[in-house]
């Protein structure tokens, strides 16, 4: 599948060869995968998005791994294929164990199923919960 | 708006009452949102609902705080304006500071610009990625 | 809100009136809800969209009850307030009882919960269920 | 694809194995369908899911054929592959003929094409549709 | 995958037959495409279906690719592979240049972000902005 | 409604102030939309999301008004009331006329039942539309 050809390393412009370099510079790792190698074909998009998503996902307020968590669970609810392996993966890597996956899993489930019981209701939002 | 009455206490059946006294004993709080007052209409709904989202939020290999935000990053990709006030607030009382829910936030936008991006292209999931 | 301004019948187009004349006669009353007085600035979609429902929604294979609850199905899981309301009136005005409107809120509820589990889960689609 | 390994009938913990005991009995098949093999890593989400289903799909005021069409909606508009599969596969078990097919397409369509227009419009919810 | 057969030219029904002979006109190419092939088990839909489509999508107040690229926005939105597939194809085929599929690409990024951003936000809408 | 406070001209911190100056300098009128307001408590993102937009939308490859009808129908598939009343506003103020807004409409609707049609059927993507 694909509405774009992926982008091996010698087809890159110098533009988007910048920011493979400093993905793999980032990460410590040479590979590179094939959602950067789709967006490549839009060096500023690309560029773009690496930068803003290696601030987004630093260590801050929250810890990485629970940010990975919190991108799996809007994945899920779009149904991103593609992201909800590469973030589940990155997750594990960061440390997420079994028994964390499972919680996550079941938070998820959780939030499905109240979202549509409340949006089937149309309960109005009570008024203590607005800031 | 509402799709069916909010039940007062006094329009309770027995079993929806013994589960509103539950929810009043666990949260330490006299207050019985409306969601649980819509649902009320079927009690048996009503205790399923509440006797698993009692279980499923609950401190265990992730802390509820986290669990909270992953609810409200479900209910935001789904756009479930009820679900995102009842957990913002709860992930507020829960200790949720104003820099966490900036980079909850920042998360949310961003997995929600890269799910359109990588499913916009289509890009097939790598197989390192596969469990 | 709205991003049209609400037509009433004295500012129809006669295309427009033509469709609003056969609502009224096809549900036997004199009431036009919102929905096509927001769609009636556009004439040939207005006309074509009530042709098409009108088919739709009609007594076939399926009664017309189970497909106003198809409908508040999709619409939930969709998140269309307007189209939930209107639907959920639609299938009490044709017979659904709150035991019945129960049971929907609860198939809801389940569907939305597994589709968020299976998607996370990723799990492939079995040999047994494709055509 | 699987964000976790499918677990085989001799990987199953105790709990696990239960629920898939009672998974064959209620079907009346030795067959165990994929989401449950995805779903044991976590046999109190396992268990949960599995009790809460069998309630909720068993016939009541609704029959369970309406029950997986009702299901197949919610599933198509979230865009969960896997549950439109199996959930189509089993209203075809329970008697969904190709014409009852053809009808629950046309409302989906119907459904999703007025919630996307309404949507769109924004119009305000009717006074006469609210409970 | 899929929840029914394809039906290739000699399953047709004849009305069926007299659509697909209509599409294979306009286009000006003898090629049917799946969706079509799917959905002729319901001829009633497959009619109406491709009577509207020929209508929408035709050279109006918009331009035909901007209607393509307005296609792949909301399926993108609403992950339908398929008809990402099919309306990305057939915007290249009416002149959509890789820059232009960039700046779409980035269009859709930039929405998805900002609707979970503003979602998660649950901010009102500003009087200015509404009709 | 809202999860957290609108932030006054008073009330921003000097890194969001610069960016409101900006926003006035770009579009040429002192008024700021709320999304604005609710975004700046968080300078970070509130300057990454405005420089990124304001690059996104400006003319390009596709005028701005072919964008805002793509943000349009991406935040209606994602059911974003507030981008959806904002955007439309934008591309009324860039030249939308209620014949491009109606056909805007019709793709919309199109689109999302043709989405819900073939994510029923779950037809595979034809070999000829892979790029």
């Amino acid at each position: 599948m694909g509405t774009v050809r992926l982008l091996s390393d010698d087809a890159l412009s110098p533009e988007a060869q910048a920011v493979f370099d400093d993905i793999r510079a980032v990460r410590g790792s040479d590979f590179v995968n094939d959602f950067w190698r789709a967006l490549a074909h839009d060096p500023v998009t690309l560029k773009a998005t690496w930068e803003r998503i290696k601030v987004v996902m630093a260590p801050g307020a929250l810890d990485p791994l629970v940010k990975e968590m919190i991108y799996v669970a809007v994945s899920t609810a779009n149904g991103c294929s593609y992201c909800i392996h590469s973030h589940t993966a990155a997750a594990k890597a960061k440390g997420m164990t079994p028994e964390m996956h499972g919680e996550l899993l079941a938070v998820i489930g959780m939030a499905m199923q109240t979202n549509g019981l409340v949006t089937a209701l149309q309960v109005e939002v009570d008024e203590v919960f607005k800031a």
